[in-house]
């Protein structure tokens, strides 16, 4: 009898969907009330969203553990990672990147070497002198390059400014970003594990995969989906405009990670290649277009991301002997480093306004889960059985990440506030001041 | 060197959301072009995308495997099931459930006792006698009392049927059935295990939870939600609405989990509770109601349940000896069970038309996900260490699930349009007549 309880149990009483439901209602109810306290304190939804995840984190609950660590919840987030880049895409358009194309290369370009080559120093003032003090050095340097565009991205998603030219120099900036970043830990790779010399067959192949992916989403994309969008509007189902827009989005994700680069990448790209045009044929039969239909994707999923990316914020790490002098010296190479980059800004926008230059640097500091990625590389690195990276490195690269990502929201919400403050310079001189007594 | 790549690999070219993003793109495509291939054929769009599942699993390829053992993709579908019955539970109140709440009740228990008794006399007449001959008809006269709503709600929802009575009886129907059925489930499973006495506390506490569940989620939801809607229109967050709504429909799912009842139950109720009035405030903030709302995740989520759905069907488990005969007597068992429904129903739905009774009956047939549930707790049922539910009996189950699912879509339509296709009988004599000759 009691034997067979349990599987009865596993019938009616444990859908493997009831823990995630309850998940995800916590995490959205932590992430609504979490991101109108910090809206309230003047501060962007995103940061109340990571903090309440540090926070919980802290509890060590048995349901928190649950929740950080499920496989669910993980891949939820993930998707909504990809839909929040993939809504940011839709908001923009290829000839916009375009035309801050050259400014966006060499920010990138800047925002990879400097940090770099800040890293490289770092590592080698810091650290004791060693036989594979400079393999260390080259892991910590390409790890301060990655950008984790996200977090930028919803501040200024909050802001409501993602139209500015800025916003699109960064992205600009952090696709090629991505793909410079990538090339840097390939070549580190391969430096560290094969002294004798760079294997440039495999890493040829990795560069040419990922220009071969941004080629092939931008042209084929720029030049088949109108005709695909259009033949589309032919089918007889209520939801094609969106299944649609979605595959397509789906698809260059998975091409991006199938070339090397973050599926993020994909996901921006699909956005970027959708235009009005595509929406056209569905609105003007009275649906809604691609950006309204994605919202509330975006709003249910990407609190999620971001809530999770708080939770796995692992604060004990810093104990570490030496973790902490190391971490905060890789933090300060790491914000400055990326300060570099407003030095290679210039010009104005098609508002006539001066570009923020600060703004565009302060933008690229967070290195969020790119940074991760590469220091979760740089853990399985070994030579002659040795790992490379020992636990107080990890913890400062860990300590790196989080330090940029906690501190861009409110950077970048002071410096948005202080740059829209002023008045625009196409301000006319005799326009009407509303001079009403407040009541 | 070649022992390092992997761990390289692995975080620039295998992002886990890669493969899931594949997945998600071929079926978003698939189902789309089913649906409309389906709804050309004037059938209803969840059939095709139920069918190119089932072709797709004859494929044997290996994208094909992974994507049906895929746990992303599995849970994905599951919160698609229980988005799809928030969504049907949003378009009605709990006024108009309560309306056919007498009627609900009895198609309930008719539906469960004739399908019961049915599949008892079939599993005696067919199945060689032995010593747990009686164990397995009361096992298969159980599977037979499940009724999978999904597949039917998703008919009415295709043929912009909703709104009539016939749903709102089915669908209360299904949720007393589910109760019911829960009951039945636990009876058959303490009698085969333990013939000595029933333990009637154990089914008593199963029996208390549910109601427990539906009752608080009834009177708490419509007492308690006005209030809550009401107090987060002051929270300062752009998706307060579908955040609110999507975690309370989150958390009923999980309470019907931990009372025992599917969680869609507890979706469906948690959009009953919520009406018009919750989305009122908003709305005249000039923001979308919580249908609309819903429906792109519906969009994304939904199909992926009735692919996945389709692509499980093991269509070789028919091959076993015993099992075809065995499975279509079943599946007559199944069919005509839930006819008898269609003797209880009376009377006339608001507009004065007559309740199609048959429509009624229809729409219990399809078992599902509930019925290969109860068919997997009968595979884990023993007596003294012998399985009762041999691999013949498992797969006749299985083949009326099958049948049970593919079936009504068509039988549905088929009489939605027999039923629509007649005069409504408050039509005006005097009506005016578009006699315009067709061009």
């Amino acid at each position: 009898m009691v034997l067979l309880w349990p599987s009865l149990a596993l019938a009616v009483g444990a859908d493997p969907v009831g823990p995630v439901a309850l998940d995800l209602a916590l995490v959205l109810a932590a992430a609504l009330l979490a991101g109108h306290c910090a809206t309230r304190l003047g501060q962007s939804a995103v940061l109340g969203e990571l903090l309440v995840g540090v926070v919980v984190a802290q509890l060590d609950l048995p349901w928190v553990a649950r929740l950080r660590d499920s496989a669910s919840i993980d891949m939820l987030g993930r998707l909504g990672a990809l839909l929040l880049l993939f809504e940011v895409g839709l908001q923009s358009t290829v000839g916009a990147m375009l035309q801050v194309g050259r400014q966006a290369l060499v920010v990138a370009a800047v925002g990879v070497a400097v940090p770099f080559a800040l890293g490289w120093v770092v590592a080698h003032q810091l650290l004791p002198a060693g036989p594979n003090t400079g393999a260390v050095a080259l892991f910590l340097g390409a790890t301060l390059t990655a950008t984790s565009v996200g977090i930028t991205v919803r501040v200024f998603q909050d802001l409501a400014s993602l139209q500015r030219i800025e916003a699109k120099i960064i992205l600009g900036a952090a696709v090629v970003d991505d793909v410079l970043g990538l090339i840097l830990l390939a070549v580190v790779v391969a430096v560290i594990s094969s002294p004798d010399g760079l294997q440039l067959g495999s890493v040829g192949w990795i560069v040419a995969k990922a220009l071969l992916f941004l080629v092939f989403s931008l042209v084929v994309g720029v030049w088949a989906t109108p005709k695909l969008f259009q033949w589309a509007t032919r089918l007889r189902h209520p939801s094609t405009l969106l299944a649609v827009g979605l595959a397509l989005c789906f698809l260059l994700s998975w091409a991006a990670d199938w070339a090397g680069l973050a599926p993020i990448v994909g996901a921006f790209a699909a956005g970027l290649v959708l235009e009005d045009v595509h929406s056209a044929p569905y609105r003007a039969r009275g649906e809604l277009g691609l950006e309204q239909l994605v919202r509330p994707l975006t709003s249910l999923l990407v609190p999620v991301f971001f809530v999770q990316l708080g939770l796995r914020t692992d604060l004990a790490a810093l104990g570490h002997p030496g973790a902490l002098g190391l971490g905060l010296a890789l933090v300060a190479a790491a914000v400055i480093g990326k300060q570099a980059c407003a030095g290679v800004v210039w010009g104005t926008g098609p508002d006539g306004r001066q570009i923020d230059r600060w703004l565009v640097g302060l933008g690229m500091i967070p290195r969020g889960e790119v940074g991760l990625i590469f220091a979760s590389v740089g853990a399985g690195l070994q030579v002659n059985g040795q790992p490379i990276v020992d636990a107080g490195a990890y913890a400062a690269v860990v300590l790196m990440v989080v330090v940029t990502t906690v501190l861009t929201p409110p950077l970048l919400k002071w410096r948005l506030g202080r740059s829209q403050a002023g008045p625009p310079p196409d301000a006319e001189p005799g326009a009407p001041i509303d001079c009403r007594s407040p009541d």
